[in-house]
């Protein structure tokens, strides 16, 4: 991917990473973004749901939401996606860090008015959260898929940071006598908690068998 | 906290919580915010290290960082901290869900120039991320401390939104043979990875053990 002046990882650069499969597969392993836009001259951030499909991303939501309406109107956003993998813990103070992986993203969001590219959408989101959850509930109907907006966000402007390994301390302090090391972080999934609203005999469904099987 | 139009939360106003309490403890609950500021006429979301400490977030950086070169004229900012509680799976599409704790927040950000109230903040983002750990360590010298920019946000304009709980689904959708209910999520530490460097017979430091116990 083409650097920018926007893109480009000015701080610590040999942490930036351009190409595009570095960039997918840390946007492919999360599903939560924050989306950063300006309104009425102030800047807003925030959280919500992507999906990836080719070189896409969706957002969705409310038709009545703010972010959307303003999104909506074709302009600029920037979003981040970040997934933090572990606690860098030095000798120093100094040199604490953090393990991660990063994608930072510019471009214009669009709104989706092909019904067919809002469904492919949405089961973008869906796959995103959950692959094969989409597959076993029941579809949007018309009434729920007008009450929905859905953005596209081109990925086409877009850097990866990442950091990985041990901490890097200072020569002398190697000598300190201060465990220093990782901690890795993870997102984990618990035992799944049934709705109590739900239907005695049914069984957890496939795709959640197989989340916890990754 | 005053609700303004910037903090209200319209979408799904019963999520909104404007209580301090319930503020500060979403952002005690976390260490990396998403901050975003408008740099030269476009919006910059950038995934950053925080500290609270009473009624304010600290965030630091290198001297020489576009962002906190930017944040320091004073501008605007907005700033984001989302823990992800679970995936919330319907019998529909429509209405998955994710349950989360989520602090957005407005303000604008000040350069730290107190040399005492620097050294304050950077405890409190060391703090943020493993309490105990700035004690063990070797704290900064005046160099390293030159080469840090702190910047001071006060929490006077933040709102919080949560979802918490199972599902809701359209009533005529209780009849369907779909599993339904919450996988929760959480942030887990795995067993602590020593520096290849680290000198023998060191064991694991205090703050690190506690942090596995909490």
């Amino acid at each position: 991917m083409q650097k920018t002046n926007r893109t480009k990882v000015k701080r610590i650069p040999v942490r930036g990473q351009y190409d595009i499969e570095s960039i997918y597969s840390i946007l492919d392993a999360h599903f939560l973004c924050h989306i950063g836009f300006i309104h009425e001259d102030y800047p807003v951030v925030i959280p919500t749901l992507y999906g990836r499909y080719g070189d896409r991303l969706y957002i969705h939501g409310a038709t009545t939401s703010r972010l959307l309406k303003s999104l909506q109107e074709g302009i600029e956003i920037s979003l981040s996606v970040t997934l933090v993998d572990g606690l860098v813990l030095a000798r120093s103070a100094f040199h604490h860090s953090m393990n991660y992986r990063s994608v930072v993203l510019f471009g214009v969001a669009q709104l989706v008015t092909d019904p067919e590219e809002k469904f492919k959408a949405l089961k973008a989101v869906s796959d995103q959260i959950i692959a094969g959850r989409w597959e076993e509930v029941r579809l949007p109907n018309e009434k729920e898929l007008k009450a929905t907006t859905v953005l596209s966000i081109p990925i086409h402007e877009a850097s990866a940071k990442v950091r990985t390994g041990p901490p890097v301390d200072d020569k002398p302090d190697y000598d300190l006598d201060v465990w220093a090391g990782v901690v890795p972080l993870k997102m984990t999934a618990d035992f799944p908690i049934p709705d109590p609203l739900l239907k005695e005999q049914i069984k957890v469904s496939k795709s959640i068998e197989k989340y916890y099987r990754q």
